[in-house]
């Protein structure tokens, strides 16, 4: 709040506080904002989303370790515009979790394929649950959604009536297994194939017009989680971010399904708009390309030291690792009583 | 998620995550679920807001802990109707707060003056914030509400033109204070008294008006707290509970000004008009009389046993210290791996 204080005390009058589900968080604060400014509460303010998050894994993981933050602006007249209807799908799960008062500070991921099953599972459920809120459902007399109503060009397969697919994931190789479990659900006789957690069925498509529906419709999602690692939270922002930053202006009039996953279970499958391209840095893979390359073992020293080297500690300052850029907010201090101060570069 | 789960995989889907702020966090729960009610996504579905907390205090300040949980039905025709014009306040403050990693589970709150001084600053805040927005504001050409417009019998004092005020209180003392701090907003010559954490100014009405107005206004509203403690997350809703079950039908027609304050500091204050009571257990009273009566040994024995006997302890099943009720659901183990399950008495 101190950005804000600053300018005077008229600009304390926000609203939202942290929005908490592992990697969900980031798209439950999406959904409140939007919501907010939907609101009849809402004053004709801007609306700030910030996704970020600690990813922090143990040794045997640590070469998964990513990082990135997103914040996106909501308001009316938007170049990329939310489709009201949406679909979610909660379960009760320990795939991927944090005891508080845990020995250390990394996650517990006891059974790496159960994890996947929750994952799946849930995509399962938004599928089925937002496929009868966009085309329809004669048994509870819901009209299908403008855009794609039969009249509309609307066929009935989500794949084919959408352009492009962002997923959650925590490699690139999960949002290729998530793209293949729409198709699964998308190209199956009779309509829906997964349910729950038991796996996907078969497509009545080839392997490779799915794979080529990947490259098209989901890889040049993944072009940045490809070179930055898992970011959680930010995850599907950062996704966004890559189809974005990689397709440009032929994105223009498409429509791009995005699938939200956090551990737990929190889960959401949505809809956007793109009517023109959002104001944001093009030239993100030029900048990662200007990155400081650490050998493997003074890569593990730097994460220790954020993650084991600080977790429960309190009253130091953190070691300058050299290479901090202007304009960015660094840590500086946390105090004996854990009060952390930050500052920007200059 | 498990209460769902059980109904059906349809039931499942299911939107909002938890909203953490210290004491804030449930109101921020309660907008967005109102604000997901007012939105295009919302499909006709009940919202639920829950309230609950872990109050939970040093050896020290043991006799202050509290307990108690509030949920909401949010929809549509409601009895209790929110007003669209609200009012936020939040400032970069430390005056409460638990470090993650933390040696013990209870919060710090290291200079009780400066807490007070963020709680009545947001508080100015609020109020400054609020009036401009029901009582409209000529600088920005906004309109009055409705129902504060001067043909509607509008005066301009938000004391004189509302029935009942509810404060945040970790004591039914400091709702009291909070109270007098409005007065002192409302009754100033020249308008707003409060200018942030600097105090408020003289009263132009005496202390003996002001203690009646309270008696009045507020005092309804502190009844449950009186006897059960600091609620944090849920006190707003404990306080209002309170007011329902103490006022009962004389509430109808009745608007009621409520104001939520979390540490760190987010706070909000809203207008609530009463068309008719909601239901609710009226008899909260009479069941607050069952409770069991522990001498402050065995208080303090079961106290330590669930604060600082299970922070940071995995692998054991509670104590059972007799007197569950049916229909409750309790505790009934932590595992190796933080794992915890509950189970409904029977």
């Amino acid at each position: 709040m101190s950005l804000f204080e600053k300018h005077g005390a008229d600009c304390a009058d926000i609203e939202g506080v942290d929005n908490y589900n592992a990697c969900y968080g980031g798209t439950a604060a999406f959904l409140s904002t939007m919501d907010w400014v939907n609101s009849p509460a809402w004053d004709g303010r801007w609306g700030i989303v910030v996704c970020v998050d600690i990813a922090d894994l143990n040794a045997q993981q640590a070469f998964l370790n990513g990082a990135s933050a997103v914040a996106m602006l909501v308001g009316p007249d938007a170049p990329v515009v939310l489709a009201p209807e949406r679909a979610s799908h909660m379960i009760h799960s320990w795939d991927f979790y944090k005891p508080v008062g845990w020995k250390d500070s990394f996650p517990l991921m006891r059974d790496g394929k159960y994890s996947i099953e929750c994952y799946m599972g849930c995509l399962d459920g938004c599928y089925k649950s937002l496929c009868n809120r966009v085309y329809g459902d004669e048994a509870t007399g819901r009209a299908p959604a403008p855009d794609l109503a039969p009249e509309a060009g609307g066929t009935g397969n989500l794949v084919r009536d959408h352009g492009y697919f962002v997923n959650h994931c925590t490699s690139t190789y999960l949002c290729k297994r998530a793209f293949k479990r729409v198709c699964e659900n998308a190209f199956t006789e009779g309509g829906v194939a997964g349910d729950g957690v038991n796996g996907g069925g078969k497509m009545t498509i080839r392997l490779k017009e799915q794979l080529d529906l990947y490259t098209a419709k989901a890889e040049p999602t993944t072009l940045l989680t490809k070179r930055i690692g898992s970011s959680y939270t930010a995850s599907c922002y950062t996704n966004l971010y890559s189809l974005f930053a990689t397709v440009k202006e032929a994105l223009v009039g498409k429509k791009v399904v995005v699938y939200s996953y956090g551990s737990g279970s929190a889960s959401t499958m949505y809809r956007l708009h793109v009517n023109a391209l959002p104001k944001m840095d093009m030239g993100i893979f030029e900048r990662l390309d200007k990155r400081v390359v650490h050998e493997p073992d003074s890569y593990l020293e730097m994460i220790d030291a954020y993650s084991t080297g600080t977790y429960g500690r309190f009253g130091f300052k953190p070691k300058d690792w050299g290479g901090k850029q202007a304009g960015v907010y660094y840590l500086t201090e946390v105090d004996e009583w854990g009060v952390r101060t930050y500052e920007q570069q200059s």
